[in-house]
């Protein structure tokens, strides 16, 4: 926890999990008579990823085999947004285990964003975690963190915001205990 | 009502209806230019019909005559939920009761989710029955649950956890009765 | 305002004028890089227009020339609602007041459905009029009836049962009139 | 401040930058399967620009080069509404200075509706500056003005009628201060 870190070093997290149904899109699908598939998604939720990014925290997606999200559809999410999106199972702490391990990190670096159910043991483990304002009752009662928004309505903007903060604090935290160090 | 059960036989709800126009959907019709129908659904309300599924709960769309749902579109609907759709005239009734005896249930053990007033009749039947919390007020006055959700944005979702908890506690309730015909 | 009057006879409103954008649309146009334009209709909207035509109400849509809607969509909108759209111009009252001539009726018999400013001559004027809840403040001041949801998400609805309501009102009320007269 | 103006001379406000993304949309693009962005605009947003642009206020919508607005989108948006779109860099003031200092205006007299920390400087320095409801706090600390609406639901329509007012109240307190210079 002390120690010497360079002004660039990012604090704290170091890579976000971010669900896209119900976190980044407010979970609705429209389809159309054609077979068309349709998803929307936030302005202000991709500028929020892009601060994080540029913030140097890597920024991972995620879906489900059950979600309802077409494959040619996440590809275009994946340019848009430009981060990877990974395909998680019935229980997404089985599949991000081994991405946080190859990273050399510690869950207390990561950020995770969920939205049901399935994502309780990931919001619970992360350092960060957080649902949308509208997410079920099961998963508000395990984040640590409880955006203002809806889903797909700025509340990834809401949590990046958040993460950024705690990264600061840390931050300055870490500067007072330095000099704390040398003075004493 | 007494009597012993195993552990994984389903308790009162067998069989749920639920409208698709304003409880799966906000109601919203999407109509472009070039002829293109669109409507919107939930994850977080299919989630909920499919837990409903793996707790042994049949569930049945309803969309009516005058629905202004194409075909084509309750088709791709039935396909991604997995569940049978059913058309029904200006009384519901009239076409569940026969589906409801071929399945010997009675309608106490019968879900039922409307929106408007031809749905007032089922919604006074059903032994568990609700309507989105933006529904109009001769359905909410009929419905024995009122969503806090409106159509489209969770209200499936609450209706089906609402019938998962009462499903719960009349199985706990009896385990409880069958304790006490043991012991005294 | 005495005299015997058959059971079926419709009561004070025979005729609704309705506008599309901001009471049976949210205002909203979608517009898609292809060109394609989109607005949706809210089924429980369209619904009660029904239940209007039912009780012998004429309802007409209407549409203005700087509104951003294409004309095969306003066709789709007629095809689906079963009811004739009419084109006004910056003052709606110069187009309508010809129709309400030629049906043979007074204002009083006439409801209105507006959002805007152009809409504050006919507000004034007709029997019952009303505005969605999130109208400008300008054409609220005007309304007779203001009503509890925004356009297109139940604004019409709304309207069209207080309409309704009122007509039961004055039924009932022309019943009690008709009896107090008999009985001295 | 002081001396003669003709009745229809323009008061203050000539120039309104505003943001389509977050402002004029609700920040929300629709991707589809087959790469269709889509867009939503609101009448009653459409018809207060035409009202600003009726008293001879100059109209320009922003875009930045991170906006994910596809070109032909923005062409289309630019002939709905008939007014100029400008692209912007990564610090907007940049690009408008130019703009104003062309037109021989000072900042006083432009009016700026932004959305997020991009917009901070010109939110400053815009005579009159307004952000919508739901803009991120960083963007609604620097504002003049908040608007009662969210973006894409009548933020720019709120606006148009806060310039509209002022506009307004400036021409009245000079004529008042014009008959006071005459009487004393």
């Amino acid at each position: 926890r002390y120690g010497y870190f360079g002004k660039d070093t990012p604090e704290v997290v170091r890579l976000m999990f971010c669900n896209i149904s119900g976190c980044l899109t407010d979970g609705k699908i429209f389809m159309s008579v054609s077979g068309e598939a349709m998803v929307s998604v936030n302005t202000r939720d991709t500028t929020g990823l892009r601060m994080l990014q540029e913030e140097q925290v890597e920024v991972i997606l995620l879906t489900t085999e059950k979600d309802p999200i077409d494959p040619a559809l996440l590809q275009k999410l994946e340019d848009r947004i430009k981060c990877k999106v990974e395909k998680v199972g019935k229980e997404p702490l089985n599949d991000l285990k081994s991405i946080v391990e190859k990273k050399k990190l510690e869950w207390k670096d990561v950020a995770f964003m969920g939205f049901d159910q399935a994502d309780v043991k990931c919001l619970n483990l992360a350092g960060l975690s957080a649902v949308p304002d509208d997410a079920p009752a099961v998963a508000k009662k395990a984040a640590k963190y409880i955006c203002r928004c809806a889903g797909g309505s700025g509340a990834v903007r809401d949590f990046t915001e958040h993460i950024r903060l705690q990264k600061q604090m840390a931050k300055s935290q870490r500067e007072h205990d330095r000099i704390d160090r040398h003075n004493f």
